[in-house]
C-alpha cells in the first residue's frame, strides 16, 4: 500500500485495444490499494506524423511553435485513457504538463524540470481518483508549453515520482527488465532483478536502450527506486528489474553487464603540443559544431608532443573530421587520423570497484579472441574498450562468458 | 489600418499547402498596416479522428476528458500556421484557449465563454507579431480546458474581436457571402453584399449554413461587424458579405433572402383543454427529452378545446410522437397526428416591418402554385411557412421570383 507511478511508452498506448489493457492494469494495482499517477507518451506514430507535418511547413521554425503541435500527443494519450479508466468504472482524472504546473525553463524541446507543484494531484489521489499525467511536457513561468526532449516522458515519471514522494516509479516497456547484455546479441543474456543506480547509468549509457540517461540521473539524484517492467505481460507477477540505491541491494556483484555502442567513429589527432589549454583547442570546435564527444584519451607522445584520441556518433564522422584537420593545420599536428567503422565495449558493474583484475580479465577475454583494442577508458564502475566493428558481437560475447554472466 | 480578426475553418487549413495559403493572406493584410490576430480550427478531418478514438473507448465518458482530446486538434493548427508565418518572414506567436485567457464556464463540451483577458495578445500585437489562437477552446476558473460546442470557433472569433476592440471579423468559409437563397438550388439566387445582424441571426436560424448563430447571436450583441469571405479567392478583392448594425445599411431591402429548413417534422395535437398551463403540459415532456423544438402554433378550436401543432428535426419525430401520444392520452386530447416529410420556408428582411404586405404577397406566390401551407409563424423580420417536403425547392423558387431577388 502506497504511492505507485507508472509510466506507459508509446507502444503500449499504441492503440484503444492496448489503452484498455493499460487501464486494466492500473486498476489492478489501485485494488491492492495503491494510489496510482500514471504518466502517458503519445499513441506511438503520432509523434512521427506531427514531426513531419511541422517539417513540411518550416524544419527551422521556432522551437516555441514546435513545442505547441508536439505536446498534443500526449493529451490525445492522457483524455483517452481517463475515459478507459472510467469505461472499467474507476474515477480519474488527466493532467497536461500545464495543468499539473510541471514547471520547466524556457528551452523549448529540451527543457529542464524546476519544480513541480504537485498539491492538485495529491488532492485527487486523496479523494480515490487515478490521475493521468502527459508525459514529455511542462511549462515555462510565463504559461508557454515547453517539451523536455527525448525520453522526456521517462524524466516526468521520476520527477512526479519525486515530488509526490512516492514509494516508487514503474517504467512499462516492451521488454521486462534490464538484461546482462542484448539478448538478441548473446541468447544467454540473463536477466537482472536488481541493479545499483549508479550500474543503471553507465548501462543506460553505454548503450543499453531499456531506460533513458536522463531519468535515470534524476532518480539517482533523489534516490528514487525505478522498476522496469514489460507491458506486455498479461498479470502482475512477471519479471521486473528494480534499480535502487547500492546500499539496498545485499549481494554485491563484480561485473553486472556487457553494454556496447554501434555506430561509433574515432578519431585521433597525433604530434600536437603538449602544452596547457591544447585538449580545449582540440576539442572546442568540435562542440561548437553541436557534435557530441563520448570517450576522450590522451596520450603522452614524443618530444614534447601529445596525442588525442576521441569517439563521435557516426553520422558526425565527416564533419567532425573536417573540422579536425582544419585544427591539426592550425597547431602544426603531426598527422589527422579516423577510422568510422569501430564499436564500444564495455564491462559494468558496481563490484569492480573493490576488486583489483577486472580490466585484465576483460583484456585477456579479448586477447584470447585475437581482438585488438584501440582505446581503453575506465571508471569507477566500468571499463570500455573500443574495437573494430567487426569484432563487436564476438567481444560483447566472449566478454558474457568470461565473467560467467549467463549463470547470474 | 486597424485591427482585425480572421477566422479560418477546417477546410481553410485543411492541409500543409492550405495552410501556407492562410499565411500568404495573413501577410497581405499585415503588410497593409493592419494588425491581425488569427483564429483557427482543427484541420479537415482531425476532429472525426479523435472522436472515432474517444467513442471507441468510451462514448459516454466524462465531457472533461472528451475536451482535453477534442481540443488538440486546434492547438496543432496554431502551431503549424505560426510556423508556415515565420517561414514566410513573419513573427508569429500561437495561444491556447487556456494561454489566450479565454474564460469559460465548466460546461465541458458546450462552455459559453466568460470573460477574455485580452492584455498579453496585445501585448504580441503591440510588437508587431501575428497573432494566432485556437478556436473552440476555453479554459475554466480551475484551469480544466473547456470547448465551445458545435461552430465554436466562429465564436471564439467574435468574442476575440469584441475583447480586442477590433474593427471587424473576418469570417473565411469555402464561399463568398450570403446569398438570396441557397444558389445550388436557385442558380439566380445573388450576393448579398452588407445586410443587418439582424437579419443574419434569421438567415442563420432559419438553415443558412455560413455563419453560426452563436456567433451571430454575439456579434449582435457588441455590434461586431462580420465579414464572410471565401478563403479559396485568389486575391482578397473578392466577394464577402458584409453583416453589421442595421443603422449602417443605408438602403433597407424590403425582403432579404428566402431560407429554408428540410428535415423537419410537424406534430399536432389537437382537442385539449383550452386552460392555463397546457402548452407547458405538452411541450414539457418533449424538452425533458432534449428534443428541440423549432416553430410553435396554437390555434383556437371549439368547444373551449385548443390545437397545438409544432415543429422538430426529423430525427426525433418518433420519439416525440411517443411522448406526445402519451400526454395526449393523459389531457384527454381527442387526437394526435403527425407528418415527417414537411419543410420550412422563410422570407427575412429588416424592411418588412414597415410594409403591410409582405406576406400576403408570399401567400399569393404559394397559392399560385398550388403548394399548400400547414402552418404559418411570424416575427418582425420573418414569416415563415411550413410546406410538403416535395413543394421545397418549387416554393423557393417562386418566392426568390416574387420578390424580385436575383436582380438584387
Amino acid at each position: 500500500m502506497g504511492l505507485i507511478v507508472q509510466k506507459y511508452g508509446g507502444t503500449s498506448v499504441g492503440s484503444p485495444e492496448r489503452i484498455r489493457e493499460v487501464a486494466k492494469r492500473v486498476i489492478r494495482y489501485r485494488d491492492k490499494g495503491h494510489a496510482v499517477v500514471v504518466v502517458v507518451s503519445a499513441m506511438s506514430g503520432e509523434t512521427n506524423k506531427l514531426v513531419a507535418l511541422i517539417n513540411e511547413l518550416n524544419p527551422c521554425g521556432s522551437a516555441r511553435e514546435k513545442d505547441v503541435v508536439l505536446s498534443t500527443g500526449e493529451q490525445v494519450t492522457i483524455g483517452l485513457l481517463s475515459l478507459a479508466l472510467e469505461a472499467q468504472g474507476c474515477p480519474a482524472r488527466s493532467y497536461t504538463g500545464t495543468q499539473a504546473r510541471l514547471m520547466t525553463d524556457n528551452a523549448f524541446s529540451k527543457a529542464r524540470i524546476s519544480e513541480i507543484d504537485g498539491s492538485r494531484i495529491q488532492h485527487d489521489l486523496d479523494e480515490g481518483k487515478v490521475v493521468v499525467v502527459a508525459g514529455f511536457q511542462g511549462v515555462d513561468s510565463e504559461g508557454n508549453i515547453t517539451t523536455l526532449g527525448r525520453g522526456g516522458s521517462d524524466t516526468t515519471a521520476v520527477a512526479l515520482a519525486v515530488a509526490l514522494n512516492a514509494d516508487e516509479c514503474q517504467i512499462y516497456t516492451d521488454v521486462d527488465g534490464v538484461y546482462t547484455t542484448d539478448p538478441r546479441m548473446v541468447p544467454e543474456a540473463s536477466h537482472i532483478p536488481k541493479l545499483a543506480l549508479e550500474e543503471m547509468l553507465e548501462m543506460a549509457s553505454q548503450g543499453s536502450k531499456v531506460l533513458q540517461i536522463r531519468a535515470v540521473e534524476f532518480a539517482h539524484k533523489y534516490n528514487m527506486p525505478i522498476r522496469v517492467l514489460s507491458s506486455f505481460d498479461e498479470g502482475d507477477n512477471g519479471k521486473s528489474t528494480l534499480v535502487t540505491r547500492e546500499e539496498d541491494i545485499m549481494e554485491e556483484v563484480l561485473v553486472r553487464g556487457v553494454a556496447f555502442n554501434k555506430d561509433e567513429a574515432q578519431l585521433t589527432i597525433t604530434g600536437v603540443p603538449d602544452q596547457p589549454g591544447v585538449a580545449y583547442k582540440i576539442l572546442g570546435p568540435i562542440s561548437d559544431a553541436n557534435i557530441e564527444i563520448d570517450m576522450i584519451v590522451q596520450n603522452i607522445g614524443q618530444d614534447g608532443t601529445t596525442d588525442f584520441t576521441f569517439t563521435a556518433h557516426r553520422n558526425d564522422y565527416d564533419e567532425a573530421m573536417k573540422i579536425l584537420t582544419e585544427t591539426g593545420e592550425k597547431l602544426g599536428a603531426k598527422n589527422v587520423t579516423g577510422d568510422d567503422k569501430i564499436a564500444k565495449v564495455s564491462i559494468i558493474g558496481g563490484g569492480m570497484r573493490s576488486h583489483a583484475g577486472v580490466a585484465t580479465k576483460m583484456f585477456h577475454a579479448l586477447a584470447n579472441e585475437n581482438i585488438n583494442i584501440h582505446m581503453i577508458s575506465t571508471s569507477e564502475i566500468k571499463v570500455s574498450v573500443v574495437v573494430d566493428e567487426k569484432y563487436l558481437e564476438l567481444a560483447v560475447r566472449s566478454l558474457h562468458e568470461a565473467f560467467d554472466l549467463a549463470g547470474v
